[in-house]
């Protein structure tokens, strides 16, 4: 115990490595937010393999959203993740790496379409929540803990939330069953600087329970992997990724790269740069993510990037000084 | 004397400003190893009235190339920068932005190419050197500073250094005429953390005389904006930048970003976006730079860029694992 304690905070050198770090992959589940959640089966299968084959730790796929506020024939399937489906896909499991699925706070049936872990194929439960959602989310990682799954809490745009309301937040979740806390930078908005003085505090909070801090980032201003390793520096355990990148807007932290920084000797880059180069390069005339201008600066400004999604789907989307002004009169 | 000392290594906070920092764009320099120093002059005068507008405060055009190394038919008119030349694209300078060009040790006829201060459009002479030109560096430093410029020494490719040779490079620039002592990461090979203690450690050396630290990076890892504000944080003034990150192989650090950053109200990110508007984008078929996947490979193995821009340049520009493969098997 005092063993795994001690490994669980120990940190870490450019040459060593930390057996408390887990990478995971979040490719299907926040590339869905650029397709619909409309994957081809093969796509999915080929990130799920190229997964296992790297060593990552936790692959999500995508939602548990609730059929009632989403209707199905507008959504794509890994919107909803149900059981059957993803067993089409994927097939039965026969491996360490675990499988996650996000249940959004308010927008999820989760009493009904969250299963008792035994009758599901699904290892963990990711309950993403807004600031003011927290009671909620609290009633959702209890229902998804008692049912039998490894619960983690994503507590979204944080870096509109005050310091005061956001410690009070974490300090509910570190008396909650929650296994891991998400330190998760929604718009791009945190500098290194901010990521690690919030990931220290995230873990003093969480001090003397056994929970892990996570850290999910966005690439609106190219650093994502940058406060992803610097928040592993400051503690943080649980990393998210997803392969090139591929996610909402200006996408996320790249897996190749995280995989290429981290020493554990369990992780290979092969399978993801493989999966690159079969898979993504010959989709990206269809699916459009990653660094650009317009997502730098609602990056910046420290906003949700969906109007710069927006200008970017646009024909003005090399129109850079519009943008900018249009944001700066919409702030003021 | 005291308060500009206090001023000088003040700590910045998110809000407030540091007086010390001066933003150096090399975007003619640095991008010039793409297109062989051929730009339009057009081109130039855009740069260089974008960056007169946003407040940056030096400008670097070029190299001062020897033409018996590198023959003048070979190379366009930014390798050589040639006073006449400065003169008939910028016109004569009636501002207070600083003109800077390189020299190479050992690549430049310093003592009959780098004219008096006084007869020179030049304010900056920017020596740069690798570790084993030292001697031949302190020699150019010299000169220049007797003939009346201010100095800024570019140690390059420091991530192949060991940190012996290192710190007693720095130790023989502080006590040379030198106004900037750069930490240039030639490799696009450093972290965030390195970066830190680097910069600590040059200023550490470097204290006690009015030296700055300059910080130039490289974007391979997606890291150069994150390396240049850590580099800040850490006690680094001279902070070097492109527009729209443009330079050889997976570019520099973003003026745009870094403008977007820093906090003084004499910087203006308006001017260089309508410059990336108007100039960067028509151009992007024409000219290649910016972060790609090989580039990543040969900045996480801490290696020249020169088999990356190789292969970005060939058929071959997707073939990732082959070109992973590849560069294992030329390590070993």
């Amino acid at each position: 115990m005092d063993q795994q304690k001690k490994e669980k905070f120990e940190k870490g050198t450019l040459i060593t490595y930390r057996q408390d770090i887990k990478v995971l992959d979040a490719t299907i589940r926040d590339g869905g937010l650029i397709n619909g959640h409309n994957f081809e089966d093969e796509f999915v299968k080929a990130v799920y393999n190229a997964c296992l084959a790297a060593g990552v730790d936790y692959i999500e796929l995508g939602y548990k959203a609730s059929k009632k506020i989403f209707a199905p024939s507008q959504h794509g399937p890994w919107k909803y993740c149900d059981e059957d489906y993803i067993r089409k896909v994927i097939g039965e499991k026969k491996n360490s790496m675990k499988l996650c699925a996000m249940a959004d706070a308010e927008r999820t049936d989760y009493h009904t379409d969250i299963l008792p872990k035994k009758d599901s194929i699904l290892d963990c439960i990711r309950v993403a929540t807004y600031i003011h959602q927290i009671p909620t989310a609290l009633a959702m990682i209890n229902d998804a803990h008692d049912k039998g799954y490894e619960v983690t809490v994503n507590l979204m745009a944080v870096s509109v939330v005050t310091h005061k309301d956001l410690f009070e937040a974490i300090e509910l979740f570190a008396k909650s069953p929650v296994a891991t806390i998400y330190l998760v930078d929604s718009f791009g908005a945190y500098y290194p600087e901010q990521v690690r003085e919030l990931t220290s505090e995230f873990k003093r909070i969480a001090s003397g329970t056994r929970k892990l801090i996570g850290i999910h980032t966005h690439n609106n201003q190219q650093l994502a992997y940058a406060n992803t390793i610097e928040a592993l520096v400051s503690g943080a355990s649980m990393l998210d990724a997803t392969i090139n990148g591929m996610g909402r807007g200006a996408g996320n932290c790249a897996l190749e790269m995280l995989l290429g920084f981290l020493k554990n000797p369990k992780y290979d880059i092969r399978p993801v740069l493989e999966c690159i180069e079969k898979h993504f390069i010959p989709i990206k005339n269809k699916m459009d993510w990653g660094y650009s201008i317009p997502y730098m600066i609602t990056g910046q400004m420290n906003q949700h990037p969906r109007s710069a999604i927006k200008v970017m789907e646009s024909e003005a989307r090399d129109k850079l000084l519009a943008f900018y002004d249009q944001m700066n009169e919409e702030e003021s």
